[in-house]
């Protein structure tokens, strides 16, 4: 069969686009030999045509004009990689409704308005793909579309910010503040000059809303996901966790109860330190996904920078050349919001067990009153742990584990616990995951 | 968009089998309403119509008649899982030449008549998907094929048959025998009355022959495969490379060097016991994926069993529903064995570290001799292990651990060493693989 050529246009020359359009000039031929497709860059537009960057464009080839790109019929494909939710949305509606199928990294504009856009892709005919968007490296979209298709998907949690991923592993493994472990990760690149987004939970949320929504089949926002960031993480936490058999994590965790529940959240998880994401140190993703034939799959990779976004980008870019892409996005069906709203469990029914530490003052009666407190509410205690000695103010961290509960229950004893006289300061509450174990029986 | 209708037929209706049939039957309606694709499931074709299998299929559907499958018209798709390299090459052929696309488990087929196959299916214009013949419930190829499309894979290394890693895991963690933990996996299902296939690595060859085509886009044969299984493995060597900091897995190794040189090897392997494949247990599967782009991708699931491959097999079918698979299938470009059988590296050229234990009898000049031969054949040590006291027949132990050599310096080392008169019978030799380490820097 004869080569197949298609002509891309790429909207955004940052680091990403940088990488894409390096795999497209330099590894054309390797694609062409083993794809049967050979991408051809018409055209890169950024506002910026005079930064230096890490890749030799063929002369021309780069532009500030965005009309060169949309008005060209002979390009096929568009590659918005501009990012944010402003501009970027006009730009894939701009390139959807002069023809072309459109290649994106760009989760905050797809989990804001994901639905708006794939009905202005539906429409005209073309696709939206956006492999990239979560999780980099990792190829979780498509195996959620097509290689799990067979299976319902009863739970998915997964390490999907590697900026955060990174601060709790220097935080764990060098018992480092949390201020001084953003300031590393920051000048390691790991992290952006105005980490917000990212320490947040709102990067780990976009991805969420974008994965639940292929895992579920339902036109799954923003706003169905309770986030909860990184913010007042203490090192001590850490510490005491792991003396428990924790390790700290922000997870990403999509769940369907039997009955059809859908729970969707990002919080600081401590999860047991011997199950596989608690093994994802640095900057790497992993996700655990639980279908209902396959049981667990672990996936674990590089879910940003330069090259691994790119590898996605490229691989949706054949995949979109071949027409594949095309096809599966008009097949796929997700409900619609309507359906999706009743069956989002509101947090406050949310069942979990809880980490919660307490600064005791040195009284008598202390652990009597506290105990109390979590009985009047039906919350029976796991765990312990109290060191000898005292803390600062003439305190003592009292740490304990829980059972089961309903989030309500907790907040009503944590709003107790806070006025209770003999404990100083607000208590700190951390959610425990218990990730299902997957083994031979 | 309204719902795509496609028939299928089945051939083999055995676990795997009735695995495709429960989920095509039960979730039809699921699938329907994610994918927009209805699979029909219009006739089962066993030889064994009568015996009890855990699914109801509707009336009429079962028969022995493989012609009621491949001579009607409506049946687009034929499903292959008789298994073997016999008769079921031509139930392939005969349903590619009658029109239809093919979905096969059959890794032994593929490896040995692959080229065979995919030739008739280009000339008829259909397709083979094979997604469950490697790796179970772990969608591999598709991310090889796909998500990975923009990398050059520069190694692969897979706990690719979960009999192997079963036995493994027994013997190690519970200090078994070989025979006994074999034992036990029979009893549990997890080997095969005649466990010759997976004992042998044949069956891990079959897979690594198939991923290594599509990751190197060649048409790789289980001839390229050097292939070493468990026979001889004895739980004294899995506990002394504990002790120094290694698991024994049956690892599938594909390497490609940057001059271009294959490496294909199926042998036991010790490897670091911090890594993520010394972490799968039991029948578990996994596969570390290194590209040029993405860095290491690890992948983790279910390697086998009813619906773990049955969800594969679904999933191929909407790919070949949808038409994508045909699409990808006739696009994929393998360069011919003319041009793959040079690059391969013989095994005597391939270079590793190795694990050594000899019995060593009690006299004077044991090590030195002993060292004396390593050191005339260039090999140096990197690591011993000698335990006080003596052991069978007045011999000890001694393990040693070397730095990377070529195969055959090895072996030549080892022929002279089960002739040394101060060493009581044949040395045992096994490799270390040293799995890349992708990690922030």
């Amino acid at each position: 069969m004869s080569e197949k050529r298609v002509r891309v246009g790429l909207v955004g020359f940052g680091t990403v686009g940088a990488g894409v359009a390096k795999l497209i000039c330099e590894e054309g031929d390797a694609l062409a030999a083993k794809m049967g497709v050979r991408l051809e860059l018409a055209c890169v537009v950024d506002v910026d045509t005079q930064k230096p960057r890490p890749v030799q464009l063929p002369e021309g080839v780069l532009t500030d004009d965005l009309n060169r790109l949309v008005a060209d019929p002979s390009i096929a494909i568009g590659i918005e990689l501009v990012g944010g939710t402003g501009v970027a949305k006009e730009i894939q509606l701009q390139m959807l409704r002069a023809g072309k199928d459109v290649v994106t990294a760009n989760k905050a504009l797809l989990a804001l308005h994901g639905n708006e856009l794939y009905q202005a892709a539906r429409e005209t005919g073309r696709c939206i793909a956006f492999e990239a968007s979560c999780a980099g490296g990792i190829p979780i979209i498509s195996a959620l579309r097509t290689g799990l298709a067979a299976n319902q998907i009863t739970g998915m949690y997964g390490i999907v910010n590697g900026t955060c991923n990174y601060i709790l592993s220097s935080m764990s493994a060098k018992d480092e503040a949390f201020s001084a472990a953003l300031a590393k990760a920051q000048k390691r690149g790991f992290a952006e000059a105005d980490p917000t987004l990212d320490i947040s939970g709102g990067d780990s949320a976009h991805k969420l809303a974008i994965l639940a929504s292929i895992a579920f089949g339902y036109e799954i926002g923003l706003e169905d996901v309770f986030v909860q960031g990184l913010d007042g993480i203490a090192r001590d936490d850490i510490r005491y966790g792991r003396e428990m058999g924790y390790c700290l994590k922000l997870l990403a965790i999509a769940q369907r109860s039997p009955e059809g529940r859908i729970s969707l959240r990002v919080h600081p998880s401590f999860i047991a330190t011997d199950s596989s994401l608690a093994r994802v140190h640095g900057s790497f993703n992993a996700l655990s996904v639980f279908g209902s034939a396959v049981g667990e799959i672990f996936y674990y990779g590089r879910g940003a920078g330069m090259m691994p976004t790119a590898s996605a980008v490229v691989a949706d870019l054949i995949d979109v050349a071949l027409g594949n892409s095309r096809t599966t996005f008009q097949h796929l069906r997700l409900r619609p919001r309507a359906e999706v709203k009743p069956l989002v469990e509101p947090i406050d029914d949310s069942v979990s067990r809880f980490y919660i530490r307490v600064m005791a003052k040195d009284k008598p009666g202390v652990v009597a009153r506290y105990s109390r407190i979590l009985a009047d509410h039906q919350i029976s205690i796991s765990g312990a742990l109290q060191h000898e000695g005292t803390g600062p103010s003439n305190t003592v961290p009292v740490v304990i584990t829980t059972h089961r509960t309903q989030e309500k229950n907790m907040a009503t004893a944590l709003a107790e616990l806070t006025r209770l006289d003999v404990l100083s300061g607000k208590p700190v509450c951390i959610r425990i995951v218990d990730i299902p174990q997957d083994k031979d029986t």
